[in-house]
């Protein structure tokens, strides 16, 4: 005989049901942002650095990772992404990653933005790094998302 | 008749060739935080939060990105891990999240140990994110690496 | 000129064509169960296995499988499950391991539900091979699945 | 302050949006053939393939790659295939390769189609590679579509 | 400050660091078998179940599944296989798989072996649950380990 | 008792042991093409492609293509690559792709070139559809290997 309740008390990982919820538009932005060095960031800029085409390889690393979201997060739900989006902006001593997703689902996609930011600035951070080991990634957070019974959100100034 | 010439010229994306390198031990360190509302961070304390066992879940999730790291970064060679060790602090607003990875290859670990504590942070949003969508991923750098050709690095304080 | 026939006779390995069912709500429930030694399991029960917590990393395995089913199993169809639930009971020589899938589609989850109570079960081993290479893994089966036009169906007792 | 334009111009990739886009019933079919010398030939025919047997486990990398297709292809939007049949036809010097694949989806399965006639080829070149390094993949084309805003395609004859 | 202490005590989840074993050749054997119906089992040994040839398809899963072990099992290392070798016997009412794993590596190859196994079984599961939805998955277990720090190794009779 | 003989024939699918094998220095280079119309070449000279870059796009496919090669191959050994590259080439109403691959392992590294060029051609065919879904790939082949015991070899002219 089998003696659950303990092993299965209200603390144990588990997915959400969706299955209950209904199938509406939903969308996500999320963006962030890796500091680096003036040397750095000017190699970046002029297609100088050592392995090559930095934005363009970290757009595609975050694209496919906004594909490979319930892969690497362990209780997000495998979702059929309509689109998405991934822009760069260069800043004083900094690039920034913003990631937009979007499809008609049961549950929201703020984890395949987060994902796609995340892995996009990984990419920069390993394209960049035999040039400046200390860059910093920060300030990857959800901006804004819509849909769902939650309904719109957005990040406060 | 090709004419490669231009199509392959210096800023092409590539991999580094290793083939030369020696294989020698090499570990790195990489830590990162996630700042959250009080409300969250004690909810994720006394094992509350609404998906169950944060930290478990999430390192389990940062082994296993580790592992998966040359699938999820364009140019980064894929590598037999010897270990992979991750673990979490509370801090007064956040939780910090630190990642050692190792093993004896020709090249260096520090994207493991970065993806590591990147999707271990992920995680902690995911299952977070129905407490405080507003949660800020922060702070993700190299802390140390040893081993190969270009040496050790700590760093700065 | 090809000669299709004989190469593509009855016996080619073949996905169902799911195209004219109806989209339905389908569940399914497995489970399995690992007898280990007195010694083992009371480590596992104690957390004292070599590799740290093992059900709680097995049920995080378990939820991953259920999620790359149609990876692993070749003629299985990709699936956007609504829902995986994963539990553990404690026998007298084993550890059990329950499994329910859930969502609305055109074809049923059993294979999910199988993955990941079969996947679960071998991160138990895996956890407690140290201290017990002889665990045993039986009695993986379907208990239950319900939907669909096969309909219901109750693994006899 | 980021000045995000020059650097997501018009020519960055991206998915394409297919969220305005009806869910409707699409079809595919893609072919494809490698030659080989009359020796590499006879062994697969004969079953005396050094590896074993070659058509049937390049039928089954063939399904497997079709659902892999968005993993593989940067920009294909993840689908849920209802069926994917492959088969093989012998010609003089020449195997061929031919896989159709269907679903309801808001985009179409040129690429699954496409992917599974690609990954069954290569597996036939690794099963024969040491019988004949000199085999040549050739002739991989869309044969026709279905469905979808562009409606039907035929290839030209 | 971090107090990283009570979080990662002893009891945590982690890779065990083989940076310091030897590299030797090692081996693993393991099996299992699925019983079902007599009806079933005469299907799948005609070459008649609907889903086509079971043990072919079967194979090549659990080939595939022995090299994604380390993407399975959260605290296995990722290893580069010497070779893995499937074999299936008949029973009276039942089909066996037996799976064996060698490489010359740090650790052991007995996590490959067993995934083979169960891969595999499930495998016939999904292309015989048509026929019978009773099949029992059991019996799988490591038969012999050689190589390692902890020598050889035999099931009990 | 199991009757494993005429299970387990010959014919069988199964890994080539290498277990023997002497790790050398091993390359491959494989090359392919995709016609297409004047004007789809023209439009991807241009950077005018609907879906964005297509080379840039394509070069990161192959590079990633490659280091799942065994993901995709059944039969492939898991190989940590020392090096891939890859370039294109226009021609007349055409765009060529070349990959090189390089390690120092127990068997040959001709399928992750191959699989490199594969998933290049199929994602400027996914990237270039819009304009003309007439496009053909052709001509994939081994252009040289070197090392291993088969010694070197060279595509006859």
């Amino acid at each position: 005989m089998s003696t659950l309740s303990h092993l299965d008390a209200e603390g144990a990982a588990h997915m959400v049901n969706v299955g209950d919820k209904k199938s509406t538009l939903r969308t996500a932005i999320a963006s962030g942002r890796i500091t680096m060095s003036a040397n750095a960031l000017t190699a970046i800029k002029n297609g100088d650095a050592p392995k090559g085409d930095v934005l363009g390889t970290a757009r595609i690393a975050a694209i496919m990772a906004a594909k490979k979201t319930s892969d690497l997060i362990p209780l997000c739900h495998p979702l059929g992404l309509d689109a998405v989006d991934v822009s760069f902006g260069y800043e004083d001593n900094a690039i920034s990653v913003t990631a937009t997703a979007s499809l008609t689902a049961k549950t929201g996609v703020e984890m395949e933005a987060m994902a796609a930011v995340s892995i996009g600035l990984l990419t920069i951070y390993d394209m960049g790094k035999a040039l400046d080991k200390g860059m910093v990634i920060e300030f990857i957070r959800l901006i804004a998302k819509t849909g769902g019974k939650s309904g719109d959100w957005h990040a406060p100034e």
